[in-house]
């Protein structure tokens, strides 16, 4: 990196749940900030948001002149990616994008910083798109095992927490959970049924095929981040009544049989990875207890699948709203400003 | 059954959840009781439980003569079924355990009633066993398609609710959250980590192979009910922050492909077993909008696995304390009266 540059950084959706985690972590990581622009819609415009302890105003998106900023991470769902995030990669700006608007394309990297960074490089549209949460934590784990031993398929069955559907949904499991606690009637709002005391095996829009978009996303990202349209995916996606943290139980099947001891070595030097697996109480890592609030993607539970002659388990936690979406938008920032 | 017979029951673990609801259920159910006899521990002795709006007082196991008991339903625990079950047999009574203290003899057999009732009167011990609530859900719905296309293999991740540790498991969800809501400290007692929004991967004793306990019920029960030792089954067992009713997320492979239409006609006909699947906003079952307070094991989701050439994907949500233990026991108990 030269030491010298410093950067304009715009987050657009700035006052979300991801926006005000992508402050903070600019903040913590000491990014190389000149200017720091909030932006969000007209309705927040003019609020205020925190960074370094500074108080920085909110500014409206729609008449902000994108000239001059270095870099635009875009949280704010995906209607204002696809008008704003062209606009702003036209005026000069790498865009980082957390939505799913551009993810797919072709000519869009979709990169996981500890993963396939030099992908990032490669962006003829300005844009770079992050994963979306699950598929997020799960590629850190998954990579050591693709590349040692070929990742054939993956069964996933996830329990993603309310803090994947923003403020609102955190809101919601707070509020409905009170009621409840209180005898009072719920009313879902956020999430299609009550989420407190439940569970919901519905995110996202339903596809033709049966299965969701959310779990759509975990088939087509995980292939196109491993670079490996042969491999299978399985997904189930599940919401649970945890405010951070997504958790997911993994059965994979490799070309060359992997050993729960040769996975977990080779899962102990992973970048971004932290090994968890002690068969014991508290030996494995949970939402509340290791994920929340903090960087790493967290794995136990590593065990071999009995029912194949090349399978193994694995359970990951990781913050989704860290690692699944604020901190890898901005160590994709890092790779920028290194360039 | 005779109309005339009428049977004097014994309920052993009255006080407990389980037992409780096995006082309901028989009542519901208009079982042909002569008289009831609630039996628990010395502490819980001298309480009173109801049955058909009369109360009844709970006796002492320790104390109690089992001499002309037809009928004893046990849900105390492993080491109280392992003393008294046998003497209750011994004293000739029918014992329907739901501990899993003889669920792998092969002299006991083991009896979901919609699944292998003709079991049940096979039982040199005089003992019958009542399978575990995540193993029992799941035989009504898989024991069909076993039938017509043969299941190879099932990966399975479960989501189970606090219920399934007894009223001290619900008893610490609860007080956990309403101590959290009022940014209090929490203790965790009756589970190993915090429940209250987090998920715990650890129910039951983790084996040497480094599945839990309650992972390996489910290998072991699915091969002895479906009696087919050549089923594999690769469980992860999940514990969440959900009051009443377990949720499986089901992978199985078939030796025949079965495409989720003929799936869906199959289950439709299963008894015991409500499809509710829609590919729409709560076309889904969720444990708190179907399953919690009552009988059937529903299934949704229900969609061909596209990475697998005979896969098939399930939702499986029922009430773990009536299907997965005291509504089976007291099913067990019409057959045993119906001989």
């Amino acid at each position: 990196m030269n030491e010298q540059r410093r950067f304009k950084v715009a987050v657009v959706g700035a006052t979300g749940a991801v926006g005000e985690t992508m402050l903070a972590i600019l903040a913590e990581r000491n990014f190389p900030v000149s200017e720091l622009v909030a932006l969000a819609s007209e309705r927040s415009a003019g609020g205020e948001v925190e960074f370094k302890n500074r108080k920085i105003i909110v500014q409206d998106l729609a008449t902000f002149d994108p000239a001059g900023v270095d870099i635009a991470l875009f949280s704010a769902g995906g209607s204002v990616s696809k008008e704003y995030a062209p606009k702003f990669a036209a005026a000069g700006a790498v865009v980082i994008d957390n939505s799913s608007t551009f993810r797919y394309d072709d000519d869009v990297p979709l990169v996981v910083s500890e993963v396939n960074p030099r992908e990032a490089k490669n962006r003829p549209r300005g844009i770079i798109a992050n994963p979306n949460c699950s598929t997020m934590q799960l590629m850190p784990v998954l990579k050591p095992i693709h590349d040692g031993y070929g990742i054939e398929r993956i069964n996933i069955a996830t329990y993603q927490s309310v803090s994947g559907a923003g403020r609102s949904g955190m809101e919601e499991l707070g509020k409905q959970t009170a009621e409840l606690l209180n005898f009072q009637q719920i009313e879902p709002k956020k999430f299609p049924q009550q989420i407190a005391f439940n569970l919901i095996p519905h995110i996202d829009d339903f596809q033709p095929n049966g299965y969701t978009k959310e779990e759509m996303k975990l088939v087509w990202e995980t292939q196109k981040i491993l670079g490996d349209k042969n491999i299978l995916v399985n997904p189930t996606a599940v919401r649970v009544p945890v405010f951070y943290g997504h958790s997911e139980a993994v059965n994979i099947e490799t070309r060359k049989k992997i050993s729960a001891e040769e996975a977990r070595a080779l899962l102990q030097k992973a970048p971004g990875v932290k090994v968890v697996d002690e068969r014991k109480a508290g030996g494995y890592p949970t939402p509340v207890t290791h994920a929340s609030g903090t960087d790493p993607v967290y794995v136990g539970r590593i065990r071999e699948d009995f029912s194949h002659p090349r399978g193994l388990n694995l359970w990951v936690v990781a913050d989704n709203i860290r690692k699944g979406a604020a901190l890898n938008a901005v160590q994709l920032a890092e790779l920028v400003a290194a360039e």
